[in-house]
This record gives C-alpha cells, sequence and structure tokens, in this order.
C-alpha cells in the first residue's frame, strides 16, 4: 500500500507517477482472444473488457477472485436548501442497514462475490452548505480522500465504490455543471424522486453553488472541495489509489461518475482503469459518461446508487473473463477456424 | 411431466390450456416491492423483472436454484448454397467442444450456477435444402420439437435455449421474412461473419426459401417445418413446455429469437413467461425483439449464439431477485420511507 497524499499536489504527483496498463500482456490477451472456439468478434464487448482486464493486471489470462466493493457515506449541508425527498436521518439509517445487510447493494454484492465494507464519514458533521461558500477545507477533502485511499485492499483484483448521502445528487450535479459547463438544468435530475418544484428549486441550488464558488470551475479537486461531499471525495480517493495498484475499477452510476470525472480533469488518464457499469435513469449521467468517454455495460433503468449498478456490472465482467480464460482455443478442440 | 404432443394440433391445444401467470402472487410480489428499503422504482427493471419472476413462480419471493440451459445442435441442407463461412462439419466439432467444457456457454454457464446439456438432433442428416421445398416433414418437425420438449427438467426454476448449427442464422433469416414480410434483406445478416457477396447470396437464398414454400407465411408451426433446422424446433419444443410448466424463459439471440417467434406466432400468449435476454449484433434481432415486443436486458454486441447471451443475462435475473427477496423493508430495517 502507498500512503494517502496529504495535499492535492501529492495526490497528483502519486497518480501521475502510476504506472500505466501492460501492453505486452494486453497483446498476449489479443493474441489468446483469436484463437478462442468463436467466430472473430462474437463476443462482442466481452472480449474487450477481457483484453481491458488483463492489461491492467499484467496477466493475459486473468480471472476475478477478491472484488472488493466499498461503500461511502456523507452528509451535505446543501440539504437545509430542502434539495431532497428523504431527510438527512436516511444517511445514517442506511448506513445501520448496509451493515445489518439489508440493503440492495448487500444482495448484489453477496451474488458477485464482492467483499463489501462500508464507510460511514463524520455523519454528524455534514459538509458546509456549498450556496454559502466552499463545501470543506483543504484538510477536510484530503481527509476524505484519505478515507477512501486507506479503505482499498490492495489484494484486490477488482472495485466498485458507491455511495449514500442524502443531498449527494444535487452535490453530484454541482460538480458536473462546475467541470463541464452548460447550464445547471442539465445536469439536475430528480434524484430519489422530488417533484416538478422540488427540481426547479434543486437547479437553483446547483447554479448557487457554482456562482459561490468560481473557483470550482478551475479545476477538478477544487470542484470536488467547494461542492462535493465527503462520500464523494471517498470515492475519488479509493478509485485514485486503484489506478495506482492497477486494479480494474467499475464505476456506479451518476454521483460515483461525477467524483470520477473530477478526477479526470483533475489527472488525465486517472480513469484509464475504470469501466462504466451501467447507465442510470438519473438523465445528467449519459452525458456525463459521454464526456468521460465511457459507454455503460448495463442500462436497466437503475438510480439507486449504493454501487448498484457496478455491482451488477461485476458480472458481466465475470462472465467476460469466465470466456477469455476458460474456453478452448481452435487447436486445443479440434475445430476447424474458417 | 407432460408428454411432447405428436401433432401440431396436439401441441396447439397443450398451449391453449397452459396455465397464466399467478395474479395473486404479482400483487403479493409488487406489495413487497414497494416497502423495501429504496426510493420507489429506483432499481428499474430489476423490479419489474422479479415481479414478473414472481408471478411466474407463483411466489412472491422467490429465488433462482436451478436454472437449466439447454443446447441444442442441427444440421442444414441449405448449407449447400454456401452460405455460412464455416463448414458443415464445425457443428458437430462444435458439440463436442461442449460436451468437452471448452465452448464460450460452458463457461457462462458455469458462472450462472446453470446446468447445461447439449443435444445433437441427427447431425449426420441434414435438413432439406429449403430452397427446393419444406425443411422437414410433419414427422421430422413433431421429433425435433419433442426432443426439446422432453429435454425440459420440471424441477428448473428458469431455462434458457441456445443452439449451434453452421447455416441457420439462414433458417432464422427465413423464417422471421416469413412471419414479419418486407424484403429479405430486412432480416439477413452476416452471422459468423461472411463478405458482401456472401451476403447477397446469403439474402437470395432466404427470398428462395419462402418462395419455395409459401405456405411458411401462414403460420408459425409451418414456417418452422419449412425454413426451420431441428435445433429451431426443438427450441420451440423446450420454451413451450417451459410454458406449460410455468418455467420462466430467458430467449438468446437471433436465432433464438427466430424460433421463439414462430411460436409467439403459432399460439398467442406462448411467449408470455419468456424475457429477451441480450440484443445481437446480428442486425435483424433488434427489429425481431420489436416485433415480439420484448426489451432486451443486455446489449453488449454478442453474436455467438450457443444461449450465450442468456446464460449471461442469468445473472441480471438472479441479482432482480437477489434484491427483491433479501432486501430488508423500510420497517425491518427502521429507515424512514420518505
Amino acid at each position: 500500500m502507498i500512503q494517502a497524499p496529504d495535499s492535492p499536489a501529492a495526490f497528483r504527483a502519486a497518480l501521475t507517477a502510476a504506472p500505466s496498463s501492460d501492453v505486452a500482456a494486453i497483446a498476449e490477451a489479443q493474441a489468446r482472444n483469436g484463437q478462442l472456439t468463436k467466430p472473430p468478434g462474437a463476443l462482442g464487448r466481452l472480449e474487450d473488457l477481457a483484453i481491458w482486464y488483463a492489461g491492467w493486471r499484467s496477466n493475459p489470462r486473468p480471472t476475478i477472485a477478491s472484488p472488493q466493493a466499498l461503500v461511502f457515506a456523507g452528509n451535505h449541508g446543501v440539504v437545509a436548501r430542502g434539495v431532497s425527498a428523504f431527510p438527512a436521518e436516511v444517511t445514517v439509517q442506511m448506513v445501520a442497514n448496509f451493515e445489518a445487510g439489508g440493503a440492495a447493494i448487500n444482495q448484489l454484492c453477496k451474488s458477485a462475490g464482492a467483499d463489501l465494507s462500508v464507510h460511514a464519514l463524520e455523519l454528524d458533521r455534514p459538509t458546509a452548505d456549498f450556496t454559502q461558500g466552499p463545501a470543506m477545507s483543504e484538510a477536510e477533502l484530503m481527509a476524505a480522500i484519505g478515507a477512501g485511499w486507506t479503505a482499498v485492499n490492495p489484494d484486490a483484483d477488482l472495485l466498485i465504490t458507491g455511495e449514500m448521502g442524502i443531498g449527494n445528487t444535487t452535490s453530484a450535479a454541482a460538480i458536473a455543471f462546475a467541470l463541464y459547463g452548460g447550464a445547471a438544468s442539465d445536469w439536475t435530475g430528480r434524484g430519489t424522486g422530488v417533484d416538478d418544484a422540488g427540481l426547479a428549486l434543486k437547479t437553483q441550488v446547483v447554479a448557487d453553488g457554482l456562482a459561490a464558488n468560481p473557483s470550482a470551475a478551475t479545476d477538478g479537486l477544487e470542484a470536488l472541495r467547494c461542492l462535493g461531499g465527503r462520500e464523494l471525495a471517498a470515492m475519488v480517493g479509493a478509485i485514485a489509489h486503484a489506478r495506482v495498484l492497477r486494479i480494474p475499477v467499475i464505476l456506479d452510476g451518476f454521483i460515483c461518475t461525477a467524483a470520477a470525472a473530477a478526477l479526470a480533469k483533475a489527472v488525465p488518464g486517472a480513469l484509464d482503469h475504470a469501466v462504466a457499469g451501467h447507465l442510470s435513469a438519473e438523465h445528467a449521467h449519459g452525458p456525463l459518461l459521454t464526456a468521460l468517454g465511457k459507454e455503460p455495460l448495463l442500462a436497466l433503468g437503475m438510480r439507486l446508487g449504493e454501487g448498484s449498478g457496478a455491482a451488477l456490472a461485476i458480472q458481466v465482467l465475470k462472465g467476460a473473463l469466465a470466456c477469455h480464460s476458460g474456453m478452448a482455443t481452435f487447436a486445443e478442440a479440434g475445430v476447424a477456424a474458417g
């Protein structure tokens, strides 16, 4: 394990120095893929996934044995503005539900054989209301990034990150607005289910957030500090540490992707080890994935967060690797190669 | 087990008498879904899938314990017309590969915990070249349907059907053309990978097939007899028996769906127990699913057959049921329901 960076500069330096994907393993995996008992390309994206994964693991015939799922929870001062259909108490209640095994992410991680841990980040100390100034100080930002960074198991061979935090679609929308511009309404959606008046208010809050924090538009880490929550910063820390450790990542929905986008803006190439697990029903998720150049593996109308879409997508990646690493070649099977 | 029908009339009668989905179980499953610890609708299609499955299993809180995968193989006289990039010998070679555990479907069934069996159907006796007349006699059709029917394990709680048969995208295209009309080119694609000249030839063969068998346009079973292969008829038999036994089905790609379309045309409602597992890269699959009113669960550019897309989709359905049947309710978890 590499120690968590204690400043934005150290964080950038660690990522800039991170190793790339292994081109030799990619070439070997491509060669193997061409010899498997199927018409060329007939497994579609499963083939690309297997080769991508092989490169990051430096293994032309890998399997997934130890996927890790990290769920981070945080509370948001901006909830005081009335942006969510649920009260802030639900964050701590849902953390208890995760710990008791009762949430969707528990079931999906169990199905996928993923090791799930839940990290509640100072729930009794919400971030500041970002319509009044930065949500976090630099020290608070780095503490939250560090919580994510140190939560990564260096022996994991796949990582997904999820979140819980009443109000955090507002935070994610504000970050996307800061990073990519356009109109606040382009990035603001109904979250857990606000009505039309709630959506109008939420859109105004997103616009107010960037107006109160103009520096958020200048850099990904600054956007995260000014507009993020602790759980978003922790996801950034975890995804970044996985990049350094060459652990492939499956991104979850809108909030996870907004955090990832802040990381990609801060350090180019910092998301090369990540694929998009699913397309959320939150309308801004598609444009956000397009901005990142990531095509989702699943599109099932999910919008729960918790890492749920990414957890389901683990099964797609596992299937891809089961085929790639388990199938016979034409020569082994005595099948005519066409 | 209900004995395999020995005539088209008996087949239709068995399906017409088949029980429907259980409306009480559906209502109970819907009620449970509304109480789970998530915002309403936040699991998207997973919620619909779980409720659909609950209805067919008469169990408001079901799980999948015994999925069955059936792969049928057949050979096609129309291959003599040069419609495939692979020689007919590959069918028997791939059956050996399935039996040895080396194919994609073996790996995907293992990942999904599905019990796979492979049924080679008179590979040394291809169906007749359908450009010269019917591919099968009525007796041959019913024998192949019966092979599929009897292969279904009555104790299975989910069924997928797959196929292997050099030339069978041509057969599937001809069936779709007979059932839905339009132009032969609307339904004809590159299959395992024919070039432009091969595609033009294949399209002509599809048109010739319907011209030689005008009765194929009158009925689904007649289309299957005139233009199908034994593996397509066996899939129809298996899917139909599953309907009678109320075992839910996940359809695979273009060839499986063409067979299923023949069944749906023969007996309205005969596919109510089936969902579409994936969208194949074979271009006519999307229009065929649209004609059936089925929205695919996955769209990963796969075009392998064997049941591979359906096998991967088992994981989506398992995830849906894991959430539905495993999650805590708001009351159980002490979470505010918003």
